[in-house]
């Protein structure tokens, strides 16, 4: 194998809104430096794919496009395709990769990962890729499960079965998000965190499309066909045809059950996190919001992040306290509760503040 | 009786920790408007008092004199008394009581209140005044006893013993602030909260000294006699040989076990509150900082108070908890663990931040 044949693509859509008041409807997660000062963790992903894909492309909604485009604007061999409206990852992978195999052929291997997740070490991460290739290319669909270091019910796991090939098993089946009880069997049982990152060859996520979700498969490789062709209002009609599904419930789920699923187990000393709650923020230092240390009494672990003039912070009497301090807005949480942050914005959707969501 | 025999000492010193970073060092709770929006703690206390009293003498300390001289100035027939340093409330009553004493003789009542504590029904406290300086032309020591509303751990308790007039119990014993399992204890028993409020003949406090604490009686006289003739140096000297003791230590406690005490119970309506710490502030409305309720998220009766601009406020995930956001630091805690927010100005006293104390 090789890795020139690897076509990356980048979903970039969710609104990051565990991330609230950092994260917004307007400039959302992966748009944001949160894993380091200096780069967004789009920009941090994309430079980590850059050595290992021959293409990359990235799939956000009409209203990131600018900023994706600004931000992306260093690399070549970068294409943007634009969502006229999110449908979820399904759509989004999957327009991807049927116009990856109508340029690049049915044995061209895809890849997706998230736009917003770190991983600390990239050589690990590539040597890890490089194995799931090596799958993909004997036909798995495959992805990287994440060695749990903790009984998280902030994510969904995966049963691994017999080895298939070195380095490599087969993956039995998709757990959603257990509670703690059931995660901590889980974690006795050697089941892995799915981390979302997939690898296939064009041409078997094709078939796995047909066998599963035969309508949404082929709207999508007729959308393929004319997507260069169409104009703005014909591509929105018919991407609105779609059905909204994720990737896990419409290929991970079925093709595993189906035995057509590898998994390449990562080390937890990989490094890979999805920053997906204020909580997972306090475990990866490096990003641009982080305010000093808050003074504590009686308080372990306070952790304060902002973009406002924040005078020093003190906290009495209050575990794992997360504090968040923009212009417009003022979060007071714990990293217990950090998960339930997200229904701020929603609440702020209902009550008509579009300006804080 | 006559009301107008009643002369008020309102010791107006301490710093008022535990309501940092609102109260500081150079702007103590007293002179804060904490109870209502228009007035300091210390003119809503003159106020109250000034119909039920022929005197007022605050005692405050130096570095405060200007400021109370500048929020009493509406008032006729008040003295301030400043303190060369702080040396515990004896000192700072006893001095006036002697002053009084040697103006209007060892049958005028003296009655001594906290500068910075609210009362809601000032009309029932008047009665209840008038029923402590009825006990106290008898020659007792009388106190005010607050009827308990739950075990507080934040206050002494007095537990009273037989009827020695109408409305007027003997005060058997003071207790010192106990765990919450004694305070249940004594709310099944009867007793009543130590507000601090004493009230008894000039002649009768000159008596007790003399017995309990001759030597500090004795130099609380003879300074009394010289205290308009001594400059500031000379009143300095004296002033720093008097013991810092407590009034409570050094009379109340002592008093009461010689059977010299009396204690007025007040039923809970009368409304007082020391407004000690922030959880306390909390069961208070109408104070100058509060700001507008947080929006929570699971998270009960969250409060925020502040002198800075501040953005709308979330709290997600944390009990009864309590925000305070001035110009040059924010607090966190919450009501449970308002009592150590002391610990904040005592830790940067001693590191050195007297800016922020």
């Amino acid at each position: 194998m090789s890795d020139t044949q690897l076509h990356a693509i980048i979903p970039a859509g969710g609104a990051g809104t565990r991330l609230w008041p950092l994260s917004r409807a307007s400039h959302p997660k992966f748009l944001l430096p949160l894993g380091r000062p200096e780069r967004s963790l789009l920009q941090a992903t994309v430079e980590r794919l850059a050595p290992l894909a021959h293409t990359i492309t990235i799939v956000t909604g009409q209203s990131h496009e600018e900023s994706v485009r600004a931000q992306v604007a260093d690399y070549a061999n970068i294409r943007i395709l634009s969502e006229p409206a999110g449908r979820d990852s399904m759509p989004a992978i999957g327009i991807a990769s049927e116009l990856i195999r109508l340029e690049f052929g049915s044995q061209a291997i895809v890849g997706s990962f998230a736009a917003d997740h770190v991983i600390a070490d990239e050589q690990l991460f590539r040597e890890l890729v490089h194995n799931a290739v090596g799958a993909a290319e004997r036909g798995y669909i495959t992805t990287l499960g994440i060695e749990p270091s903790h009984p998280s019910t902030a994510f969904g796991y995966i049963k691994p079965g017999a080895t298939v090939m070195e380095g490599v098993r087969a993956a039995q089946e998709f757990v959603e998000k257990p509670h703690v009880e059931r995660a901590k069997v889980f974690l006795a049982n050697g089941y892995l965190w799915n981390a979302g990152i997939f690898i296939m060859q064009t041409g078997a996520l094709h078939r796995e499309l047909a066998t599963h979700q035969p309508q949404l498969g082929k709207l999508l490789a007729e959308l393929a066909r004319q997507w260069y062709d169409l104009n703005q209002e014909e591509k929105t009609e018919r991407w609105s045809e779609l059905a909204a599904i994720a990737f896990d419930y419409a290929v991970a789920e079925p093709s595993a059950r189906a035995g057509h699923v590898a998994v390449v187990a990562a080390p937890a000393q990989v490094g890979w996190s999805d920053l997906g709650d204020f909580k997972s923020l306090t475990h990866h230092s490096g990003g641009a919001y982080e305010l000093p240390t808050p003074t504590a009494v009686d308080a372990r672990s306070p952790h304060a992040y902002g973009t406002a003039e924040t005078p020093p912070i003190f906290v009495v009497g209050i575990d794992d306290c997360i504090i968040v301090h923009t212009a417009d807005a003022l979060l007071i949480t714990t990293a217990e509760a950090s998960q339930k942050v997200k229904e701020i914005p929603a609440q702020l959707k209902e009550n008509g503040h579009p300006d804080l969501n």
